[in-house]
């Protein structure tokens, strides 16, 4: 017999799905350019295939826990951050990069199309993201631009992968793995909240108060994260597992064990939660969505 | 005995090396973020030294025709042009691609620092470009990258190195080439010409203008790119010359001959001089660049 779904899950699940299918509405407007090679975008929209659209949600989320504003504005940053979270992936993939045969469940875009046409599409996706904010054409959009291209670049994601790559000098231990983490992914998700508020034109609590719980999040979303890649199957990630430690790579669980790691990242988890007290009720799928992390399985 | 320069040199020489030092002024100022580890910093700027600084002049000269208006803004689009065409730059001359070891007489970023970090050095780039501009926190800069990013991706220069490599369907002949060029040369010159004129805030008539004047000038310079592949050495060029021809690839020389190619670039050199009528005077400087181009030898 199989168990009841909790009801935390159930209710988590009620929050999702919407928002994920909003985050295909808008990648389906705003990904594709009309006058764009017919390969590029065919190449474009696989890679965004199949993704938990979990950064839109922090956009929907954000955007809504400060009482809405341009609906149109949120969308585009929706479909952009989503994007972007591709384009790294694609790049991240390379066989110069760490050189990953699987990606959700299906061959990578190098793989599929080639090396230099994995490049090239990860380009043209973060190229689109900015040109599908941007063409909002208001103040708000260019702040929005700049949220998002401060959290991706070379002082947030790309810095991240510098130093996850040893391209750069990186501190021992949990700090330098903790300053890599927080780079590479919580900066993302930190631009996808801060644009989702920006959106809803928020005050300057409300953003710092998102900035803190995107921080927090993105640190514990990696510790579980390396948990997983200890834990669970190739079927269920939809990635091949086990790699960071055949790699003899550094990760919250080797660092802290299995245990320390997961009391990490539920004290993370937890400081995230707290940190929205300044938004009240409206901010609470946020604290439903941190929650999850704590027990998904992919 | 030295010859003297002929009077359009000189003054091309007057009108380009205070341009020229206020890009390096603006890419000093613009290019690198405080958070970004030293490495990654260090790479992008090497990839940056040395350029002529032509997309950057393209986007002062089109702000002086239509009488100026937010220098910061003119600056920062100055900036962020040269880092999007030196990211483009760096990810073609890579393996997969172009696998070129040679730009502006240097060794290429993948030889110098790495695949990895090339890869990542041209996606720091780009999105530092992106944030560059939008940082301003206008309208009208939301519109300059909006103009940016559609001149640089799916549609446009992204797409023409997909077509360039033979990655999606080209037409044959002198049709398939002219569309190769529009998109991979031309429509970045376009850009930094339209964005100039946003930041002066110009009219739709002045924006019409420099679009068409920056796609004629774009394919004139290509075609002038073909006859120094063929024409020039190494020395002058500062990259592996005659490449194309060695790879059976199709060029406007190739498809044209020499002299018919010369006939064609100055042809559309001429078209783009007389497509500056609307904006009288102030335009002077454009003229001259674009004969400058029926001369230049690297």
């Amino acid at each position: 017999m199989q168990s009841e779904p909790t009801s935390t899950t159930r209710t988590l699940g009620d929050l999702l799905s919407p928002l994920a299918a909003q985050a295909e509405a808008a990648l389906a407007q705003y990904l594709p350019e009309e006058a764009s090679p017919e390969a590029l975008t065919a190449g474009m929209q696989y890679c965004v295939e199949g993704g938990k659209r979990l950064r839109p949600a922090l956009v929907y989320l954000a955007y809504n826990a400060c009482g809405g504003g341009d609906d149109e504005l949120a969308a585009r940053c929706a479909a952009a951050i989503e994007m972007v979270h591709v384009y790294s992936l694609v790049h991240d993939d390379l066989p110069a990069m760490d050189d990953d045969a699987l990606r959700r469940g299906r061959p990578t875009a190098h793989v599929k199309f080639g090396e230099a046409m994995a490049i090239l599409i990860g380009d043209a996706l973060l190229t689109r993201a900015m040109a599908a904010i941007a063409e909002r054409g208001t103040a708000s959009a260019a702040l929005c631009v700049a949220e998002l291209a401060t959290g991706a670049g070379c002082s947030g994601m790309v810095a991240g992968q510098v130093a996850d790559m040893e391209l750069c000098e990186v501190a021992d231990g949990l700090e330098g793995l903790e300053s890599i983490h927080r780079r590479k992914t919580a900066a993302l998700l930190v631009a996808a909240l801060r644009m989702g508020a920006l959106a809803a034109g928020a005050s300057e609590a409300q953003l710092a108060a998102l900035t803190t719980y995107g921080e927090k999040l993105g640190l514990a979303f990696q510790v579980f994260d390396d948990l997983l890649d200890v834990t669970a199957s190739a079927a269920e990630l939809g990635k091949t597992p086990g790699k960071d430690a055949a790699g003899g790579k550094q990760t919250m669980a080797s660092l802290l064990g299995l245990d320390g790691a997961r009391e990490f990242g539920e004290r993370l988890t937890a400081d995230a939660v707290a940190a929205l007290a300044p938004l009240g009720g409206a901010s609470e799928p946020l604290t439903l969505l941190a929650e999850y992390l704590t027990t998904r399985r992919n």
